[in-house]
């Protein structure tokens, strides 16, 4: 199932795509896609209901972050090899965690906003994991039992902040709007192996960024048994998974996100996110 | 006013004490205690209410965090002098900020947990702010008009998994029970200046940390500004804003936490915990 969330921010309703990949209405069904929604007898009843029944959604929408309410954003930094060397740093002997502020998330093309005082703005495209269940201690071979699907992220970070700022790198990860997710949250059983996914990133139609996570360092199962050793997962929380290579940081020399820009990504079978950087106080 | 939330874990109703210091049942008037009920308006609608003539909780009850849905749970490192000291570490010229998961958060009193393979677990006596509005860009100098209210919290650490396992400090911070909130939320009104707390904890009766939120390097209203410039706070956010010294790890030789220690920790004006440390699967 594609899952998806659309109409205004902070008004979404819930959403599913049907074979012709047209926008059915779930609210029908279900107040809304979260964490509730996602654990594995939730989506069993998803799945039993009739799409071709649902009320069609024909005119334009806006589409929201795919799953509401999430309370952790949690995130692998350097997790492909040949992005760890690009950004000259070692390649990590296990996974690095840090955090997204959850306020940052929003939908897949909402414009993005550049920081006040930000210099160093870059790009990072990710699979992003959903969890579907609770999630402690669980074996690697367990853990994707609990993921209920995965979408496209857009780890937008700033450099300067994340980096030059003292302490961790949450300083330059979770700055408003730098959490697109989506267009949709695919259940597990439809991507299938995770790690056989091919991934790209453009900036103003130029590719920066071409990938599989087949080259990730730590896989899917890896990462959410690693992390539920050093915390609960929850349902609905999401867990974004490090990026290929072509970050502007890594460029010679260093590229960075400007106003005007437009960013495209997306991940195959996943969907594609487009978002336009603007100025922090634009439109407000 | 100081808020509170009790009952069974998972289905706690919002109290709040009386003039003599006995728990009032808040659930004739609210749902529960969070975001929502900590903005300016409804804390001053809350102000309203006759409290002398809700109902009497008389039985002795468990009190959770006293504020439920808390989504961002942010922390500020050797934000004492003398702490940084002690844990060998340079003062910081900026706040320094991790995160600890919201998964970790419980009641005051609960027992904590010793995660599988720790062997470095210990305490940290905090002042904690609860955020009332939403904060983004906020001056220091209007901070405070975001802060609902303070909390004690009990900044539970695994110092290998924080300091030895790679990355950022996060993986130490967030394990099953490490956020003890409470036992009480009291509101910003009540406590005054924030930055004359005594505060002090004890493990097994023995005094281990005494302090005063006055030799705080970054004082509250410097954090929250700080802090609104690399993520939205939303309403119901826990920051919480570093310990004094006498953590188990900066004694020589160091001391670390066991089964059955029993941790004490208050700060003036706020309350006080008590919590005992048990092995990571008893009594599930």
């Amino acid at each position: 199932m594609k899952l998806v969330r659309f109409g205004q921010a902070g008004q979404e309703k819930p959403g599913i795509l049907d074979g012709n990949g047209a926008l059915r209405d779930l609210s029908g069904h279900l107040s809304d896609i979260d964490g509730e929604t996602l654990s594995p007898p939730a989506l069993e009843r998803l799945r039993g209901i009739d799409i071709s029944a649902l009320p069609a959604v024909t005119e334009p929408v806006r589409l929201g972050a795919p799953v509401a309410g999430t309370r952790q954003f949690i995130a692998i930094g350097l997790n492909y090899t040949d992005h760890a060397i690009e950004a000259n740093m070692p390649i990590p002997a296990e996974p690095i965690v840090f955090t997204k502020a959850v306020s940052c998330i929003q939908g897949p093309n909402d414009d993005v906003r550049r920081p006040r005082q930000s210099d160093k703005m870059d790009w990072e495209v990710e699979l992003g994991i959903v969890i579907g269940s609770r999630a402690s201690y669980v074996a690697p071979e367990d853990a994707l039992n609990h993921v209920a699907g995965y979408v496209v992220c857009d780890d937008l970070s700033e450099r300067t902040f994340q980096l030059e700022r003292g302490g961790t790198w949450d300083k330059g990860k979770g700055c408003e709007t730098f959490g697109p997710v989506g267009p949709w949250l695919v259940t597990a059983d439809e991507v299938g192996d995770a790690q056989q996914l091919d991934m790209w990133l453009e900036v103003n139609g130029q590719r920066m960024q071409t990938g599989n996570t087949r080259t990730m360092i730590f896989d899917c199962a890896t990462i959410v048994s690693y992390l539920s050793q050093f915390m609960v997962l929850l349902p609905g929380d999401i867990i974004t998974t490090g990026t290929p290579p072509g970050v502007g940081m890594g460029l010679k020399p260093p590229v960075f996100l400007k106003e005007g820009d437009v960013i495209e990504l997306g991940i195959e079978k996943l969907g594609v996110q487009r978002h336009k950087v603007i100025a922090w106080d634009a439109d407000r």
